[in-house]
């Protein structure tokens, strides 16, 4: 049965129910709460009656600067809505853990952004060193993965796809709404990942809703490909990709293969010219609510709920 | 007149011609050092014989884990080599920090790859923190550049341009040789930057050889950029492109727009058939050589002397 953290100003909290039990443990990263589990579990056990969950407010539970990686199209919905045909090569990028934020902070549209997008993706928080050439097979999994969060790869579209790079597009501060709960998995959660429902709704309309089973590399296969060239260590942060849903679509083949023979910069003064009819984008004042569960409860990362704001309108 | 610093497994030295005078300080990372520069200085003055700089084993004066940024496409001859035509949008990718790796030491090819591939770049090693939304003028560069350092960013091309992301490609162990000197700059020595020349050979064979002069977007302009989303701090190393001569070269416009049209894997297949013919990739036993210095030798960052290794035949 997984154990939910949250993090706040004060500290570590384990959720039961609706009320939270503070964590009695020095830990100030994610990395060192991941190494005092018997105070996590002391709190999960003690008589105390607790404070309301609702009157916590709850900080991202990875804590910052940690390494935060992400998968690259990695849904075979999210494939076929980026245009995407055949073999898809797993690829990497990297977000500036600067971007991490708490699941009720407003995400900030920077001025110069206009295609502001959304994806919801289950976030893999590494509890143990993953080094250069290990392979993790299903059942090494809990040896390297603590915990789950929900996190939102929040995307400015036009940054991503004329820079080709997607890491300044990702990396804005508050572009990864992080929690509500780290939540800590028991060895024997892990046979029911391919149940977590992941969705996402802008304003109350649904806009992302696909369980783990669509996914193309799952965690374990997705770490090994990972440590082909990359080393993790407690408290970094596996972004594992986002289904279908999102408001950017590749545009139908043909006109891709029109805007193939064009420079790229006409290419995509003509693309973006058609997305500014598309009324998926976020806009300031939006409300994004994102949750990750399986249906029994078993695991169940909590509700993220983050307004959109507005850079100019924001004070720093 | 900057001060060449080298790091060894003992510590830290001054380079004064062809001796070295160790640095009385507890530093242990580079933000360390640079916290401690009246050590430096000390070293710098004393009339210590010193030891010779020939019999010292540096490691990267870089030390890790950091923030590794680097710049995509950003001097005109790489631009034209790689087929760009007008505005290239200026963008980051970030490297994976466990990629960076002594002057000396092998660069070792993975065994998937067989294009692999050089790029000489000038590091920025950062001696301030750079919050976001930072605008960074030229006569503001000595507040957040404390030095220079050579890097050659290695690439495995067949895995960055199928995955589009740069990460992975770039990111493999041994795959950011730095060093040997990191070089800290007086604020008088920014005035000189455009002078410093960076040649690359390969078995003694000259590949890269530009002057600052060629860069597209320049230092004080690329922290600005940068800024706009991602915070660095002291001892964080930001790479700034390599110039035209790397191994791979774009296939000629009229062939490209043909490859527009086909599967990305068709694609891929017929390019890297064409490759197989370019004699310019590295193999194990070559010996690639990097220097960057000034024509009137001011700031010299030294030589780096990196053989290539085949992953098989090198114990881990």
């Amino acid at each position: 049965m997984s154990t939910n953290v949250l993090r706040t100003a004060d500290g570590w909290w384990v959720v039961r129910g609706d009320r939270a039990v503070p964590v009695d443990t020095k830990a100030a990263t994610t990395a060192e709460l991941l190494a005092d589990r018997d105070a996590v579990q002391e709190a999960a056990l003690s008589d105390e009656a607790g404070t309301p969950v609702a009157d916590l407010v709850a900080l991202s539970p990875v804590t910052t600067p940690c390494r935060v990686v992400a998968q690259m199209v990695n849904y075979r919905s999210h494939a076929r809505d980026s245009g995407f045909k055949g073999d898809i090569p797993p690829a990497f990028f990297r977000k500036a853990s600067g971007s991490v934020s708490g699941p009720g902070e407003a995400v900030v549209r920077p001025s110069h952004v206009k295609f502001l997008d959304y994806e919801i993706e289950l976030g893999l928080v590494m509890g143990a060193p993953l080094p250069v050439g290990t392979v993790v097979e299903e059942r090494d999994l809990p040896s390297y993965v603590a915990g789950l969060v929900i996190t939102n790869d929040v995307s400015a579209r036009e940054v991503q796809l004329t820079k080709t790079q997607f890491y300044e597009s990702k990396s804005y501060p508050t572009f990864t709404p992080t929690g509500p709960y780290l939540s800590l998995l028991e060895p024997e959660d892990f046979a029911h990942l391919l149940d977590l429902r992941l969705k996402l709704s802008v304003n109350g309309e649904l806009r992302q809703d696909r369980t783990l089973a669509d996914m193309i590399v799952r965690p374990a296969q997705a770490l090994t490909l990972l440590a082909r060239f990359q080393t993790l260590d407690a408290g970094d942060l596996l972004l594992t990709g986002t289904p279908g849903g999102t408001a950017l679509k590749a545009p139908p083949k043909a006109v891709e293969k029109i805007g193939a023979l064009l420079p790229p910069a006409v290419k995509w003064k003509a693309f973006f010219k058609s997305q500014a009819k598309n009324p998926h984008y976020l806009n300031p004042g939006d409300v994004i609510t994102a949750t990750i569960a399986t249906p029994d409860g078993r695991i169940d990362l909590g509700e993220q709920r983050t307004p959109v704001a507005d850079a100019n309108q924001t004070p720093r």
